[in-house]
C-alpha cells in the first residue's frame, strides 16, 4: 500500500510497526494525527519521546516508575516481607487494581518459553534469589500467568528458591467471580473443586 | 487505569486519543515503545511531527501531497476531464490500487450526515461544482461509498451540478468478485440482476 506522500507513508510504517497495528490501521490513525494542529502533534510526540527519556526501571523490583526507585518500594507502608513475583508491569497494575496486596513486587520481564527462545538466563532472576536468600522475605507469592509457559516458570523458580525459609505461593485458581458456572471451562471447574474452600459468610 | 509513572501515564493518554485504540490497547503500545532504543524513539516521533510539517493538502483536488499540488494532478498524463468525486484519500489510494482509472481526483472531505452535524457547508464542494462549471469536465464519477449517507451526497451533488454540460456516473454496485453468489446479500444481488450487463468474453 503507498500513500499518495512519501512523509505519510514513512508515518504508516512507524505506526504500524506498534503491536497489533497493521497497514490499514496505521493509515487510520496516521490520517487522523493529520487532522491535529501543531501543538496537539508536539503533545503526542513529546509524550512518546518522554517515554525514552523520563521513564525508569525500579532498580528493586524492575517496576517502572519516574525515579530510580519506584513509589511502591518507596512506601514504607509496603512490607518488603511479601513480595508478589510478576510477569511484567501491566500485572502489578491489575494486581494494584485489586487493593488486595500489600507487599511489594518483582519483575521478571517475562516467562520462561523455549518456544520464543526465552530461557532462565534472560529473565530478571537473580536478583530475586538475592532478595529471598537474604532471608528477610517471609512468602513469595507466584502470580504468573496460568499458561503452560507460567508454570514452567513456577517450577523453575521453586525450584530455585525452596531451600530459603520462605512460604511459595500462587494465585488461587477457579471459577471466574460474576460468571455463570456452565460458562466456566473444565480445567477451573476442576480446579474449583478440588481446591474447594471452606465455605464463609464473609 | 494508573501506570506507575506520570509520564507512562500521558503517553498511554495520548496513545488512547487515537481511533480505535483503548486504554489498554495504549498501554501495551506505550510499553512497546518504552522498549525501543533512542534512535527508534525519535525516528517514530519525528514521522508524526514530519506529518504537520511536510504534508500538504493539494490546492487542485484535496489529496495529500508532500507538495503544494499532488503527483495525480501534476500527471499530464491523467486526464483533466474526468474527475472522480471520493470521500477521503484512503478512496483515492483503494481507486489507484486497481490501475483502472486515468482521471482525476476531487475530495469532499466527508460525506453528508445530519446525525454527524456535517451538512454540505461542511465539506469541499464549492471548488467542485467551479471546476465542473468551467465546461472543461467531460465526466463526474461518484465514488462515494454505497451508504445511506453517500447516496444523499450522491444526490446533493446532482442537483448541484446537473445543469452543467457533463455526464455523472456512479462505481457499479453489484456481486463480490471472487464471492460465492448464495452468500451475497439482497440489496447487492437485486442490483447485480437490474443492472445486469451484456455478456463479454473479456
Amino acid at each position: 500500500m503507498q500513500t499518495p506522500s512519501k512523509v505519510l507513508d514513512n508515518a504508516v510504517e512507524q505506526l504500524s510497526s506498534l503491536p497489533g497495528i497493521g497497514k490499514r490501521s496505521a493509515l487510520r490513525l496516521a490520517l487522523n494525527l493529520l487532522q491535529r494542529n501543531e501543538q496537539e502533534i508536539h503533545d503526542f510526540a513529546n509524550a512518546i519521546i518522554d517515554l525514552k527519556l523520563n521513564v525508569f526501571n525500579c532498580t528493586e523490583c524492575g517496576n517502572i516508575s519516574d525515579h530510580s526507585t519506584c513509589d511502591i518500594c518507596l512506601n514504607p507502608n509496603r512490607s518488603s516481607e511479601l513480595i508478589c513475583v510478576v510477569e511484567d508491569i501491566r500485572d502489578i497494575i491489575a494486581v494494584e487494581s485489586t487493593g488486595a496486596f500489600k507487599g511489594k513486587y518483582h519483575v521478571l520481564g517475562g516467562v520462561i518459553s523455549p518456544m520464543d527462545g526465552i530461557g532462565p538466563n534472560e529473565l530478571n532472576i537473580q536478583p530475586l534469589i538475592d532478595k529471598v536468600s537474604s532471608g528477610q522475605v517471609s512468602e513469595v507469592i507466584f502470580a504468573l500467568s496460568p499458561t503452560m509457559e507460567g508454570d514452567t516458570t513456577n517450577f523453575y523458580l521453586f525450584k530455585k528458591l525452596k531451600d530459603f525459609s520462605s512460604i511459595f505461593t500462587t494465585l488461587s485458581r477457579g471459577v471466574t467471580v460474576g460468571a455463570e458456572l456452565h460458562y466456566a471451562d473444565e480445567m477451573s471447574l476442576g480446579r474449583s473443586i478440588t481446591q474447594r474452600q471452606k465455605y464463609d459468610q464473609e
